[in-house]
């Protein structure tokens, strides 16, 4: 259980490790709120050490570097999940990290996210690890075919994944991935995909984002559609699995929770896809469609402050801007209803993601 | 005429003059759009220093630190309207400086604005143009008791005024502004004082926000409110001032127009009381109650982008946390439907603007 500390006062620092596009929002929601914040990230051209206070140029195993990054700040949080494992223990055993290194630690290993999933009763494809390639024929025996081989570990925008359509794609699929500790799992025929962004303070309080439709492009998030096409049922079902979620995991921060939406008759079932232990990229319509974004929720909850209103004013399509859609920026800034959001990165590059645009629309029924 | 240039990249450096609160939330737009910052402040605890990627500890006065600063900035722009003269001119001739010089030796000196308003005929307070005591006494002869004097420079927050109620006020008043070249002008009897926040790009283009209606405590705003209550025409008529006087100026970015609103039989008299040629205090509300803030909107008319679209969403009372106020901040960050802006300034002291709060209710009608 986290201990509920006093509010973090304005004016303390909150130490962010990495220095991406997220980590660059958290700090621009920090900054509104009156926080300072420092930034650890080895690389040199990190958007979000021109918006800090103060920059960490350092790789995430420098414990002397850590060290003093955990002394000068008050709490710390981070962008991404994959935080090597001692980095977290470290800093952990230092001061305050949001959200806390169990989440990390299940978030980053997909066998560990399944096993914590089924333990918490939530629907997900039957699943089984996987460690050398006969595995994988063992285990389709039983889940069938078809099916998709995903790497443990370190597997984002559909890097690290392969699909096995029958059992001659196994060894190619194996070679894919890497031959590297994996799952296998059943292909769910999903008709699309939604993602709940969840805040939970460290009170226990919770507050959801109303769910995002996802679509992708070259397995590249594309664009997020609020609201989804779900039913009531479906949406309220998808913010009870999250709230499960985020309870188990007794965590602080914005969770991304990702389902698979099918097609039954009479129901939409629901299969959880992948958690992601921090802000998330289906969650940036929030900036310019609620009252409270998904940047300054990730921000109050881990400085103890309570939640904000999450309540959409505004119906809202976000769209990526990757690699060369940066060029069209002229183009939606010049369209009245889109806000342009551009990272600050120095170089375009393919499947890069350089900036977003949400597209809103002022609707009359408050969420 | 300025120069239509291209739009400036994102990804290229605004330099900002001045590093307090109007500064920092400049800085924070402009990151948004993708953009570095540079500060230029004399004060080392400038909170917008804490969110730019370069700071300038330096005098205004400073022409090797100012020819360093335009150097490694493609634009400049500034939070606060008494950057000093020359400091301007030196910078205008090394680089683009929004808003213009002209703007800005106008809106620092009340008998310039007054003169150049008269020449725009823009109803303004009868008023005359102080030099020594005497001529307080003899223009008060024209204008007539209750009056106003006021410093010519340097004026905020009602510094620098005193009220002339009978002629014997007169040695009183001219030793409590400092014996200062002064404007002395007639008492304008207003039911109420609004703000027109209005944004001008490089090619005329102008989107005014709504006018707000300002609430002032000790002489120092303390809540703006929005919608004004005021007339339809009343609105118009106050857009269209605004317009007059941005175009007149050949003005780039946010201007702010203070309005007193007088009551008479079927209309209500407008007169100007106040030009600023920045970013204001009164457009705070923006932040929340707008598709696209004063802010960003400044950010985008310097850099020649298309302005942003103005439409208020929802309805709003600002209200500023002045000195003391800063300890309420848990309680409005505790209230559902208010959003807290905090600016990371060290010390409270009496007086100063420590942060503000946005109170919006989503309305229906769009504007």
């Amino acid at each position: 259980m986290n201990k509920v500390l006093a509010p973090l006062e304005p004016g303390s620092t909150i130490g962010i490790l990495g220095g991406g596009q997220l980590g660059r929002m958290l700090a621009l929601a920090a900054a509104r709120l009156g926080f300072s914040v420092h930034v650890f990230c080895p690389d040199e051209n990190s958007p979000a050490f021109k918006v800090a206070e103060k920059s960490y140029l350092f790789d995430y195993d420098d414990e002397k570097a850590l060290g003093r990054f955990a002394q000068a700040t008050d709490i710390i949080t981070y962008e991404f999940e994959n935080v090597p494992a001692h980095t977290a223990a470290y800093l952990s055993a230092k001061t305050a990290l949001h959200p806390n290194a169990g989440a990390l630690k299940i978030a980053q290993d997909r066998l560990a996210e399944r096993e914590f999933l089924t333990s918490t009763d939530i629907a997900i494809a039957p699943y089984a690890g996987i460690s050398r390639v006969d595995d994988i024929e063992k285990a389709l025996a039983e889940i069938s075919t078809p099916a998709v081989l995903k790497a443990s570990r370190m597997g984002y925008d559909g890097k690290g994944q392969a699909v096995i359509k029958t059992f001659d794609d196994i060894p190619g699929a194996w070679e894919k991935i890497g031959c590297v500790a994996a799952i296998v799992e059943a292909f769910i025929p999903f008709e699309r995909e939604i993602s709940v962004i969840i805040a939970r303070s460290q009170s226990g309080e919770m507050v959801a984002f109303d769910p995002g439709e996802n679509k992708h492009v070259n397995h590249i998030l594309d664009q997020t559609l609020v609201p989804a096409n779900i039913s009531d049922a479906t949406h309220h079902a998808a913010l009870k699995i999250a709230r499960t979620i985020a309870d188990a995991l007794d965590y602080v921060g914005i969770l991304a929770v990702e389902l698979f939406v099918c097609n039954a008759p009479g129901y939409e079932p629901l299969y959880v896809n992948e958690i992601a232990p921090r802000v998330h990229n289906s969650g940036h319509w929030t900036q310019d469609a609620c009252h409270t974004d998904q940047f300054e929720q990730h921000i109050r909850a881990i400085c103890g402050w309570p939640l904000g209103a999450a309540h959409r004013h505004s119906d809202a399509v976000m769209k990526n801007l990757i690699g060369d859609d940066y060029y069209q920026w002229p183009k939606f800034a010049a369209l009245g209803n889109h806000n342009v959001h551009l990272y600050g990165k120095t170089k375009v590059r393919e499947g890069r993601k350089m900036g977003h645009v949400n597209q809103t629309k002022p609707h009359k029924k408050a969420t």
